[in-house]
């Protein structure tokens, strides 16, 4: 049987094997919700990168550049990090560049693994049948709020776990603790993440619907993947 | 109001400034609960060390010597890391150096802290009251296994984070976690830790009625505090 492990924060990567493995990179709140919501309504590729200055230099070059810090939009980018923004029409086709507080770092730090594929609950089910179809390690690496563990990205780790306890089974106890946080608070995910740092961050700043958005399971079949040019392409 | 945190694995230590704060380590099955149990049975100090080769330093100058690796006891030492080889009532008014998998490195590498505690479920009453009392920001550390979060220390982290929600307010969204993960499981704990690895690794070596022990509330009221000679000494 395949093992399921999770990765609660960017700074642990170093401790985990990812050799092989598949890894699920996870910001639910909201880069790779975004991500998602991207490639299902028509973006060709996304780029992602650690810095603004990678990101600025793309859009010097006529790439659409996307750029969060802190929850909100960097100044001179051409889009946040707002799901809402990703479907609009005049995007189709085209390839965007992305920065965001933790997101993208995930992404580019959990290279060395046998493949990346990114999600949230808006395509819980479409990535849990492709794990099942690939038959191999998968390790959930949880985005979290620079370096420190975060709520939603935790509860998104322990309903994918759930999701595929059937042919999967837990490595480690971080498995445990997050299918107990997600399954108790299942029925009212948005009340229990009230309390949580990124939560009351975006509430500040007005984007309710944002985190309504994210929280949706299944909107979605795309499950972006890493391509060998180190795009995220719809798969 | 003070802050309280969880950092859920010794690896995550440096992401945590500790500076003018309380730590509070915890390794429930078993180091920090047979700190607790040494010391209320009327053991003098407590010298934690990282490496076999100190502890065997020690023991050749007459100090008892205590080893753990892996579960077991180390060849060549006094005694393990089970809670009623400290009962012992020849140990009364002894030193004691001992070194453990995970336990003893969490507290050896959290030593910038303005002070250090230790304990587990046994002692959870009074390090409550010891941390309210000393009125200082606390983050537990939560000692794991071999760098890796654990079921058991998480919980822990849980219960201690819930005696304190009238006087702290948590700085992170581990605390959140950790309170979910004790609250819906505190009915029950060693039900939802029959999953865990290292309650499977202890059943497997005979040690049910160590772990019944350590997951029993209350038992001292001792608090085992770090001196400024490294010894852990009964408060």
């Amino acid at each position: 049987m395949k093992t399921i492990d999770i990765c609660l924060t960017p700074n642990l990567i170093p401790d985990f094997d990812l050799e092989g493995k598949v890894v699920v990179v996870v910001d639910v709140l909201r880069a790779t919700t975004c991500m998602v919501t991207a490639l299902a309504h028509g973006v060709s590729r996304i780029l992602p990168v650690e810095s603004l200055d990678e990101a600025a230099a793309y859009q010097t070059q006529g790439v659409i550049a996307c750029a969060e810090r802190d929850g909100r939009k960097a100044d001179g980018f051409d889009l946040g990090n707002s799901p809402f923004g990703f479907m609009d029409p005049t995007l189709r086709g085209r390839d965007i560049v992305m920065t965001t507080t933790n997101g993208t770092k995930s992404i580019v730090r959990s290279r060395h693994a046998q493949s990346i594929v990114v999600g949230g609950f808006i395509n819980l089910g479409a990535l849990s049948r492709f794990l099942t179809v690939k038959g191999r390690d998968v390790v959930i690496v949880c985005a979290g709020w620079k370096g420190k563990v975060n709520a939603e990205d935790t509860l998104f780790a322990g309903a994918l776990a759930a999701k595929l306890d059937m042919h999967f089974s837990p490595a480690n106890d971080s498995v445990l603790l997050a299918r107990s946080a997600y399954e108790h608070n299942k029925a009212n995910l948005k009340y229990f993440l009230a309390k949580s740092s990124h939560f009351q961050r975006l509430m500040g700043f007005g984007l309710e619907k944002d985190i309504d958005f994210c929280l949706k399971e299944d909107m979605y079949h795309t499950v972006p993947f890493l391509d060998a040019d180190g795009y995220l392409v719809a798969r």
